[in-house]
């Protein structure tokens, strides 16, 4: 899909933010075969330093002229900048990678998670999207169930970290915690209202239909990276005080019964998935044991009672590593194979 | 529906826990006609003082013989306190409003939501349950969608604080949130696992259903509260690092179509719900807001798009007021009406 070669030069744009740390560490841990790694970032981090394989490189200045004999464009810098930058890539002859919103619902562009819906990735012409980090876990529990039992309906709840805001989201969580353990008062400025010792219902814009965006993110990218418009989700993203990975509790219909040990024995064997559900030992995913995993840690998985075909499950998945870095290297391995 | 006094005495069981704080709180906000106020707890507590109307009660070790001349007995003491010691306030003549859930399920036994169905309560012989706390939430908002529409089935996530542990949860979540700040190893007693920065799919036992006695008691006692047995419920109990009031993320199928707006006009001519809905303002109940509010608070209402008639909610209750503490002084009040 890409000229062969023996090693690619690789930019990552974003490359001091969280994401973009994530995705130089995987691509080292991966041993993806980069010649030359070009970090690319804002002015505000431009001159910083940041490590691969035992070097220290300088972030440039992320600029329609960066990407000069660069094979593969890794984007995390935010939709504003993969609109603005991400054309200049393609015309300089890069693939882009983008982990942002902004093409993912163009119909000309992949939206690839790479376990499921590989195949599409052909089809691209220079920009392939990685999923919201939020769609990437459930989709991948989801698929094996689909093809098993025939999903009609999901409705999910989110518990979704703060460092899905990146490290500005991080550091306003940890200054308001310390804060109110210190009778101080507590500074918002990232999130709308205090998000220490606190759920906010709230993640991304409204819309005319009293949605979040993350919340349609969910309904519309499933669809697309499901390849099935007949699957009805509703969404609710829920902000909770936890630092990294992201849970979800998932309900979901199926057109044919399947047991919950059925749902168990499809799950372990599916690719990127860790089944971790012996309740009565205390055995469930939590975000705390999930972090830098590259697996989606599924749960809690129980047949629902309230309907002949209903499956409940709680999974959690590291939303900087598949939710984000993990899954946009794997499209780019799949890119050079 | 008992003997008409102009001021009764009133124990309450569990006096010095959370609850039993709150009730006593209620009691006199609320002006209940206590003539004396009987203080009882456990032989930890016993010799404390608990302020009540401007003096220092004196509490009492419960036993089988603190019930004397007592009318109305208000138990928060646990399961097992409520089934040793409620027989014997029954035996001395008192009527037991009882918070735990050791008799909810009993057919002989009225469980009561004042708002709902304080019909129920005639039949009652001698003792008279509040429900869980998500389910009295849950119950008072899904009442008027249900005389409205037809409720046919509910999927809800819940987000518990950890007061619904009682003080002991509340102080091991400070001390795990202060040991992780300052780089300390954490202790878990309360919890299975760390729950600070941290959200646990589990509250309550596991049965062999792979449901929580939790996610089961929403399930029952929504039923037993709304006399209908047809309503499905499914239900996901998390408790969230947060120290008090419950969410819930609450999804609905009716019978027939019920609009976002007609939700919003039922709900808000519904006794005991406020309507806290307007997104684009950054309007949405919060645990941070709902401290100490009587009233449970319902927002993010909108049309579910995956079903014909569907619509999601958020609401938020202070689970130890409304939740616990005056859902049972309301009892008590209707008990003297």
């Amino acid at each position: 899909m890409l000229k062969r070669k023996s090693k690619y030069t690789v930019a990552v744009a974003g490359a001091t933010g969280l994401v973009g740390r994530e995705m130089i560490e995987i691509l080292e841990d991966r041993n993806f075969p980069v010649g030359e790694l070009v970090m690319l970032a804002s002015e505000r981090s431009e001159g910083e330093r940041v490590a691969f394989k035992g070097k220290n490189v300088l972030v440039r200045r992320l600029a329609k002229d960066s990407f000069k004999d660069v094979d593969i464009a890794l984007f995390s810098a935010g939709v504003e900048r993969s609109i603005e930058f991400a054309p200049a890539a393609i015309k300089s002859g890069a693939v882009v990678i983008d982990n942002s919103s902004a093409f993912r619902m163009d119909p000309k562009v992949p939206l690839i998670v790479p376990e499921i819906n590989a195949h599409a990735m052909e089809r691209h012409s220079g920009i392939i999207a990685s999923p919201n980090c939020s769609t990437i876990a459930m989709v991948l529990v989801l698929k094996p169930i689909h093809d098993k039992a025939k999903i009609k309906r999901v409705v999910v709840t989110t518990f979704q970290s703060v460092s899905g805001t990146g490290k500005k989201g991080m550091d306003e969580f940890a200054q308001q915690t310390v804060a109110l353990l210190n009778f101080k008062d507590v500074e918002t400025k990232v999130y709308p209202h205090q998000i220490a010792f606190n759920c906010l219902p709230h993640i991304g814009a409204f819309l005319d239909n009293g949605y979040t965006k993350e919340e349609m993110k969910m309904v519309n990218e499933t669809r697309k990276i499901m390849e099935d418009d007949s699957i009805g989700v509703t969404a609710t993203t829920v902000r909770v005080p936890v630092f990294r990975c992201h849970a979800e509790s998932v309900n979901i219909q199926t057109e044919t019964k399947i047991s919950a040990n059925e749902v168990r024995a499809v799950l372990a064997g599916a690719p990127g998935i860790i089944v971790f559900d012996d309740p009565k030992k205390n055995i469930y995913p939590l975000a705390m044991d999930v972090v830098a995993k590259d697996e989606v840690y599924v749960g809690r998985i129980r047949e629902d009672e309230s309907l002949p075909n209903g499956i409940n499950l709680w999974l959690v998945s590291d939303n900087l590593r598949k939710g984000a870095a993990l899954n946009a290297v794997q499209i780019a391995e799949l890119l050079i194979k």
